[in-house]
């Protein structure tokens, strides 16, 4: 019945020294398995066991340990999957997932459904960055965040997206402020003489999320924005299996998977390779310099793993936000090319010239890149 | 529009001095709510900003920071209170949520369907400890499992619930494990002369969680098993709003959210209030001197918020796994009393009289605290 095929998994386990480490790596796996003292599982269970194949010293108490597990652990279950990938060990210190051998993404995934190159073209942009900002705050009228839309597609916006606390708040429910923002977002094209894509925020109850991106198809919408941690991160998957619309993956209730120095997973290979092969067609990850804490190098490494060669997935947007404004997107053009999409919330709102205004001058940077 | 009704949030933020406490708290605020510079915030906005109420100093570099934020941030929707609760500012350090007025979990939450005196009447069992196991390990076939729950039932264990990793492999399908336990256990309690629970794993695909649910109740079985963290946290509201059968929560995919000393939740004020007020009726946590790193004394914390007075709320069953063994169980019920399921797993497997053998010896000793 158990098929035989298997996959590995990397953790950089913190120790005192290897012995230690290759205990903890051992407990880890029955962790992350069977669950129970060897000496009780019984015959058939054994196939779920994984093994040790690799152990290297990285740095200083430090090792990388390479287990392989079997397939059978979670067949087409991807939500299983995380639980093998993370579950209970995710109550454990010292240990961070570095590595997943590829193999496990393409039995069961199909990576994004539209990717870079499907974006583009439907913004019918082959070349140049693209710019994105959001619409905010929570509290403003369906007609007032309407207003914004047209402001910023008048000044030739890529693409739109919802504040991802925007739900379904009575200030402006999901239905009125699609609707509204979907008309305002049309009309201003035709003032711009371009395509803006908009993206209204799915995440609600993982229940009825479906229901949700349903809904904003019917609206007219171009895409959705969802948080996945918040969701329960297999929504992605199932998202994208419909092949609608492409998904802005927002990392909201993400951040502690991911900014521990000796826990989760790293940042590239959570956001850059998991959120890809799950189906995200753009990943919104906190840019370096703004409100949270990453390195630049930790988020060239996320845009590395969303755009290399993965069996035959399309490749994904990086979409850095925060810590971005007018001043300073060359620079950021510069490190990370043109294969991005550009987040600018705020710092478009404090712009004194307005939202139009404000927007132009951001196409004009984007353009002369081209 | 927007209501004008108000709840508290208190962070315990470490910081070099007072004014670095403020400042960060500021950020946090604007962070959760408006996430937009300050100058740029428009009339209809403002309505949506919180402010600091109190700033006590807990510790050497510890400050607690509590703020209140308007409801209008989520109105109805539970997930968007779990954002405005931890969403952005899960990806900082140095913040750690350590209480919520209860005021925000009346409006549109319930807590548990069933709780502890539901659970205890299905069981018929008024005043002492409950049993668990659990069935195991992935690889065994529904027959093999079945057997075991047989086995179980027949010792007179209270529940019985899945692995939490078992889900729908191909070594035993989700319906034809479900069905052929119902039906062991069902044989079992005749040989027994009481009544045994059996919560299948119903955790999977968050969009087809709802329809594994009702295949167990089809099946006819006495409660579910989900891991919230897998399946968006807020399934557990959802689920426990349909009223049909208990839910039993398990930890896995969340430890990154309470382990850490200056990041995340108190683990009493996640597993105790807030997955009770979402509706967990038992919540599995990880008991100290088992696999993971909780202390006593946190264990007591948890199981004080899951049987504390709140609202109207039935109180939920603390269920604490790990470090369990029958040995051990006569001090456990010393600390944590009798409205508590003692979730024995791994261990039991290993006793040399078999399952059934070491099911009496485990009811026994629960008896005797009666």
């Amino acid at each position: 019945m158990a098929s035989s095929a298997r996959f590995t998994i990397t953790y950089r386990i913190a120790a005192g020294s290897e012995d230690e480490a290759v205990q903890f790596a051992e407990k880890i796996g029955t962790e992350q398995s069977v669950e129970m003292p060897l000496e009780a599982v019984p015959e058939s269970g054994k196939l779920s066991l994984p093994h040790i194949i690799d152990m290297v010293q990285w740095a200083e108490n430090l090792w990388d340990a390479t287990l392989t597990y079997p397939k059978s652990l979670f067949d087409s279950d991807t939500t299983q999957l995380m639980n093998v990938l993370f579950g209970n060990i995710s109550m454990l210190h010292n240990i961070k997932l570095i590595d997943i051998d590829e193999s496990v993404w393409k039995d069961n995934l199909h990576g994004p459904a539209f990717g870079i190159s499907g974006i583009r073209k439907k913004l019918d942009v082959t070349k140049r960055a693209l710019s994105c900002t959001a619409l905010k705050p929570i509290g403003l009228s369906p007609a007032e965040l309407a207003e914004n839309a047209y402001q910023f597609t008048s000044g030739g916006i890529d693409i739109i997206k919802d504040d991802h606390g925007l739900a379904n708040q009575s200030s402006a429910e999901f239905t009125s402020r699609v609707s509204a923002v979907v008309q305002a977002v049309r009309i201003g094209e035709q003032a711009s003489g371009k395509k803006t894509l908009y993206f209204p925020n799915i995440t609600t109850s993982p229940a009825y999320v479906l229901d949700r991106f349903h809904e904003a198809v019917e609206h007219g919408a171009d895409g959705v924005l969802v948080s996945p941690q918040l969701t329960g991160i297999e929504m992605l998957h199932t998202l994208s299996n419909r092949g609608h619309l492409p998904l802005m993956a927002h990392p909201a209730f993400s951040g502690s998977f991911v900014i521990h120095p000796n826990h989760g997973f790293t940042p590239e290979l959570y956001y850059g390779t998991i959120w890809r092969a799950l189906g995200a067609d753009s990943v919104i990850y906190p840019n370096t310099g703004g409100r949270f804490s990453f390195t630049r190098e930790t988020c060239i490494a996320i845009n590395h793993n969303l755009r290399t060669d993965l069996h035959s997935f399309y490749k994904t947007f990086p979409t850095p936000a925060g810590g971005i404004d007018l001043s300073s997107l060359e620079q950021e053009i510069a490190a990370y090319g043109n294969d991005t999409i550009y987040l600018i919330g705020g710092s478009l709102y404090k712009q004194k010239d307005g939202l139009q205004a404000a927007t132009e001058n951001f196409q004009t940077v984007l353009r002369s890149y081209e």
